[in-house]
């Protein structure tokens, strides 16, 4: 079932790097509650969940978690609970968990669903989604070469949420489907328009990365009822996964309008 | 020699299609001056030349015209001097020609150069253009179907400025530099920023197109002086080719920086 939750933090002072504090409080909350899984999902090049400090002043930090893998949630969030009361550390500072926002009605943020209702969402032939974080795409290029593309591209939106519903959803296409969809967003899928698209650059773990932020709409030509109900489940389900890279350091937070 | 002229028309009215009318105006002076060509050009996919309304206002209109073939800019601006004592029809309204101003001092998007001092553009490592009216490239696709991308693609940008130089000057890249510079285009170029990006939709002849406006920074990271040398080239060139499509119908003004 995933979730997104809004945790409520107080603290004495700012965090000049909340996202990479952030990072280091839930792999020491992991380390806590699994030592082996920790030390793996470090390294692992797509992990279960998606992180990004959403704001918040006056020593209020806000930090929205959504877990992606349902074996990883209940665990999680008790460790939080229970390491609470010393102090949650980010960088050198501890902060107190003041509450844990898991509501549209708490915070428009946060929100649950279940899988079940992610595969059964409507059909649909453009997604709407506003990116509220900046938001990269990495890919390689042969010679080993990284390229980063900070633009709303649509094969590259569907072809991320695609990648994370197959690694984390219950529901998974079948090879024969993904390719199809694969094919359709490369053919088929058209910027239909954006709004207020702005440029970054920031710190997301070691290295700086450019993004883009701003509202994206994207028009699916395919009358095709399998691809119109995949970019239904797809919307829906950006809200918890988040689009393209670093989304456990605060980047590609998007929420489907 | 490439130009850019930039054209003082007086009418009566306001133009409701100033772009439209222009094309037709255009279309009707070459008639004039080369009936065949003007049928040739018509249906030619690439057109030697690039014209945008620009602006103007209290009955002033300002029309950019950039001949890219030398052979086309003195008949068809003398055909043009020739035609406006009668009134120059833009849709069915007679404008006057009150000047041609043909330097940067006259108007900063005006100027001349020539293709050996384009040849001989100094090398660079980025692209920095002012995308001054709605830009877009028209890709093919299998199966015959076509889509339109309004993004500042940075493969795309070079790749439509490589396309342009090609056809154009009398310089064309022999086909192995041509190959290797695509591919660099391809691997080696990165979108390092933009500024004031905005979504349009124009219409453009018959029909209607999205397009982006606002200031794109290309960072290419090959080091080879060749690629650098290129990229110097299609910058300077970039002020009289405009960038990607409809360009004889005020898209694609660019203005490098």
């Amino acid at each position: 079932m995933p979730y997104a939750v809004v945790l409520e933090l107080l603290g004495d002072k700012p965090l000049l790097y909340p996202a990479k504090y952030a990072h280091g409080l839930f792999f020491a909350l992991l380390s806590r509650l699994d030592p082996q899984l920790a030390a793996r999902l470090h390294g692992a090049p797509r992990k279960p969940f998606t992180l990004a400090p959403i704001g918040g002043r006056d020593g209020v930090l806000l930090l929205r978690f959504t877990p992606l893998d349902d074996a990883l949630f209940a665990p999680l969030l008790r460790t939080l609970l229970e390491a609470a009361p010393e102090g949650l550390l980010l960088g050198d500072s501890p902060f107190r968990l003041r509450r844990v926002l898991a509501t549209p009605e708490a915070h428009p943020l946060a929100g649950a669903t279940s899988w079940e209702a992610l595969r059964l969402a409507p059909p649909r032939n453009r997604l709407h989604l506003r990116f509220l974080s900046p938001t990269v795409f990495i890919t390689s290029k042969p010679g080993g070469r990284t390229r980063f593309t900070p633009l709303p591209e649509p094969r590259l939106i569907l072809g991320s949420l695609l990648d994370k519903w197959q690694a984390h959803s219950p529901y998974p296409f079948n090879p024969k489907e993904e390719a199809a969809l694969r094919e359709l967003f490369e053919l088929d899928a058209e910027l239909a328009g954006f709004h207020e698209l702005r440029f970054h650059r920031v710190q997301a773990g070691k290295a700086f990365f450019p993004g883009f932020t701003g509202e994206v709409r994207v028009k699916l030509w395919s009358e095709s009822l399998d691809a119109q109900e995949a970019l239904g489940r797809l919307h829906a389900f950006s809200f918890f996964s988040g689009v393209g890279a670093k989304t456990t350091y605060g980047m590609g937070l998007a929420k489907p309008i």
